[in-house]
């Protein structure tokens, strides 16, 4: 496995990939890689010639009081695990490569990045297509793999590709969970034993909306009645939101038709989860 | 002379052009050619193995009451001009086709979008970069040339192209200037006889500027005083700006001193006119 640090070096390398008439498949993270990471590097290298996988704690996304400072990383384990999993080439510039001084541009979607995730984290997403559309032009993937854990992050890039036309696709991991059902996340180290037992409730109240949902129940507001029953049930917890949503637009539902998204950000003590399930009715 | 209406199969072509090895020139334009967008054509020819221009008049790029509606069209002489000048492909897409709804990301620029011609017309330069980061995505050109005519838009798309790391190089053509001095402009078509005689006074004060620079003075006051008080010999002028600015951050100098861009604007009746001239101190 090649490790990349410099825009200039990536780009060059991409270029000589695709003349060989090559598909790169690229995955993006912000590293301290999970299972959900590995198995979007597994769906990667199933369908390209070539496998890029970046890791950038991308300052951008963050909000001033968020835990930027304190995100988990360990590039040593990173690199062992990225190549086990039979990642090509290693994309990790610094943060200086990324925004040069001085950095004015910045690409925004609108709408659907000012729900869910985006009323508590206003600047979060401006940061999220900027970095992804700069990485985009560094490594020029064919397609990328996004986990469909981050669903608004993926509902927002796919807005984005399709608006700058990118040609570029974008494919959807699933959600890897650990035993008990919690999603894997990097921020799960955060957690204490005890927020660590709660945080299975994210996924215990999606598949109680789901049962819901599946024994008839079409008004969204019963199942978000349900959703945080069961959320108030972990002392730890504290509701950020909890959604039902169009998986087009965002918006809110009364009724519950078509292809839906049901999704959770929860606190528990400092630490806020996100987790969600997609239902098709 | 191939013409292509459509972004995937521009994006196809352009694939096509690329893994043959063949470097890609891109002219973007509003199209009513004139001898400033086909000296740009020759340009990328000289330097290019395959020369694009694409012709769109940019909606997003006008204000609410700009000339959008009125500005010059004439597609088929615009071919003819173009294929004469020696262009392999003209892209040339319907609106519906750049702007599919629902369409919800844009570019921006800081900072250096906020002054000269981003004070009277706002949302212009957001309008450039979204539209200019969209037509790289399509036509994927290896460089682009755009001419010094539009200065502040040349220095906000390096901008742009440094800060999302697209991999283009940005080339700058002259400006083409009428006998009398009137930089060409599709929208000089719009003036009056009288207007058409007074628009000279920009080249005029611009020359009167750089004599003034020429002969030794270095207070920027002194310099913009001369330039208004030329430009107000003009009857049917309505000064937008005139002013001497640093061509980095485009900040106003109180000294000239370095690289220096001197700037106008200025309605000749209801026609905004620009030019510039940059000198090196």
């Amino acid at each position: 496995m090649k490790i990349v640090r410099s825009v200039r070096e990536m780009q060059a390398e991409s270029d000589k990939i695709r003349r060989a008439g090559h598909v790169i498949g690229f995955v993006p993270t912000m590293g301290f890689l999970h299972e959900g990471h590995l198995n979007l590097l597994r769906i990667a290298r199933e369908k390209a010639d070539r496998t890029i996988l970046s890791i950038f704690v991308n300052p951008t996304q963050f909000g001033p009081n968020e835990d930027l400072n304190h995100y988990p990383r360990d590039i040593e384990r990173d690199e062992t695990l990225a190549e086990e999993a039979g990642c090509d080439i290693l994309f990790y510039p610094p943060v200086e490569e990324m925004y040069p001084a001085p950095f004015r541009t910045a690409v925004t979607v609108a709408e659907i990045t000012q729900v869910l995730c985006g009323i508590s984290r206003p600047t979060h997403f401006r940061g999220v297509t900027t970095i992804v559309a700069k990485l985009f032009n560094i490594v020029k993937p064919h397609f990328a793999v996004f986990g469909q854990k981050d669903a608004q992050q993926l509902i927002v890039i796919k807005q984005m590709v399709r608006d700058l036309n990118f040609d570029i696709d974008i494919i959807t991991g699933p959600i890897v969970r650990e035993a008990d059902g919690l999603a894997m996340s990097s921020r799960n180290v955060y957690l204490s034993p005890e927020e660590r037992k709660e945080a299975v409730m994210l996924y215990k109240s999606l598949m109680a909306a789901k049962t819901l949902i599946d024994s008839g129940e079409r008004n969204a507001d019963a199942i978000r009645a349900e959703l945080e029953r069961r959320l108030r049930q972990a002392k730890t917890a504290k509701i950020d939101y909890a959604e039902i949503v169009d998986t087009q637009n965002l918006k809110p539902l009364e009724t519950i038709q078509g292809e839906i998204l049901i999704a959770l950000a929860v606190f528990f003590g400092r630490t806020r989860l996100i987790d969600n399930i997609q239902v098709s009715v």
